[in-house]
This record gives structure tokens, sequence and C-alpha cells, in this order.
């Protein structure tokens, strides 16, 4: 993604704040090593009537896209593992209410690729878990002792 | 209020953007010369979870107040004309979704102390009315058809 100047990245800050999560979901997949996708993404909301600057945000940004939803709101998705990176390290040193997230969701991305064992997997599994209370998340169903019970069960 | 830096702007612009509202009410009051309070409102809004983070914005700016909802909303809200025309004008370059509802927003605090007739006083609603509609206000009674009306009637 692109480098973006101080003031733009303190704007993205304060618009994820005010307005966006981060977050991880573990999705159960059978074409994955452990039998779960990681699928991190950082989305914005908006009411459909904002699009035209949600686009101006995604042109900022330079990645990911955008989803029109059912009821009116439109999300703008970011999926991308080094785009989500590159975006969260430079607005890092201006977010506020969700700085912990950031951190936790950049030490999550970058300990993925390090995983070998079951045993790894759990401990990354756990640091989900870590991030989504951070979200406060209720609608969460695969966490890490539901990962670690299917390793088990093997 | 305080002189911001360029980057705690900018995070202000992203905030406002994101979660917060800017505008105004006509309040009928008879205490008032036209017989309305004219009322501007910088509101942001949040979870009471993140009741301490607003505490830091709060600081940030150097104005304003914190009222706790009954839905488990915290609003930051700003009424003081001073912090909020200091505070518009040094975000309006970062504001993105709300530059033009900012710079309406100043232009009716900066024609407000020159009304002088009823002629004036509906101008001045009519540039309410244009800000409700940028708003897509749908909870509001008071407009300068109404105010224009109350004149007539006396």
């Amino acid at each position: 993604m692109k480098q973006l100047s101080k003031t733009k990245s303190a704007y993205i800050a304060g618009f994820l704040d005010g307005d966006g999560s981060i977050y991880i979901r573990l999705k159960p997949n059978h074409s994955y090593h452990f039998g779960y996708q990681i699928a991190p993404n950082i989305v914005f909301y908006q009411s459909q009537r904002n699009l035209k600057y949600l686009e101006q945000i995604k042109t900022m940004i330079g990645g990911g896209y955008l989803r029109k939803r059912n009821d009116g709101i439109v999300e703008y998705v970011l999926g991308d593992v080094a785009t989500m990176s590159s975006l969260l390290k430079q607005i890092l040193p201006y977010l506020i209410f969700k700085k912990k997230q950031a951190r936790l969701f950049l030490k999550i991305l970058n300990q993925k690729p390090k995983v070998r064992t079951q045993a790894d997997f759990i401990i990354l599994a756990k640091m989900i878990d870590d991030l989504e209370k951070l979200n406060y998340s209720k609608k969460r169903f695969i966490n890490s002792k539901v990962v670690k019970d299917s390793f088990t069960r093997l």
C-alpha cells in the first residue's frame, strides 16, 4: 500500500477509532494445514449515502474493496496482510481507542507464518481470543478451546 | 480551546467523520429576541466502555463535557461557540465526510451575531435548514418555515 503522510495516517487512525473494526476470525476449513483458516480484517463502516467518501479513503489507502450490505451500510474491507500491516504500522502512533488491538493484531500477523505445530497454533488461537476480548466480540464461536478440542479428537 | 498539532487535528477530523455530528437546533424560547434559541453542537458518540478514551479526546480538545445516556452510549458534547469555531477551523483541512457541514456551520456561527431583523433571522434559519439537509436529519420539527410562520402570526 501507499506511504501515507503523517496527517493522513492520523486521520485514518481517528476514523478507525470512531467507526472501524480490527478483528481476526478462525474459520473451519479442511484445505488448511491445521483445519482452520485465519482470516484477519480491518473494516470501516458507513451509510451508503457516504459511499463516495469511503471511496476517497480507499484511494488514500490504496487497497481493499467496498461491500454493500442489505441494511444500507457500506463496508470498506481490508483483508490483505501486507496492506493491513503497513497501514497499522503507519497509524499506530496516532491510535487512541484501538492501539492495543492494533499492536496485538500485528503481533498475530507476525506470528502466523512461524506456526509449525498444533501447540503453536493453539498459542496463536489464544492470542486471537485476547484480541476478540479487547473487541468485546459476542458473535464468536470458534475460539482457542474449540481449536484445541478439535486437535484432541484427531 | 487549545491549539492542536496537525496530526491531532487530523485525528479529530477522522474521528468526527467516522463517529461524530455537527448540528444546530432552533429551540422555541421566549427569553430570546426572536423567540428562538439557536443551539449549535458538535457531538462525538461512543460506547460507555470507551469512556476513558473519550476523556482523552476531551483533554486533547480542552472543552465540552461528557454525558452518559441510558442506552449505554456516552456523548462528548461541545456547545461553546468559541471552542467549536476554533476546533472546526483547525480540523477543516483534514475533514472529508463533514467538510461541507463544517464550512456551513462556521458560516452560521459567524452570521448569527449580525442578525438584526426578522428577515435576517429567517435567512439564518434557512442556512440551518441547509445544514440539517446535509446531515440527513429526520428528527427536525423547527425549521425556517416554522420560524417564518411564527413571525407572520405576531
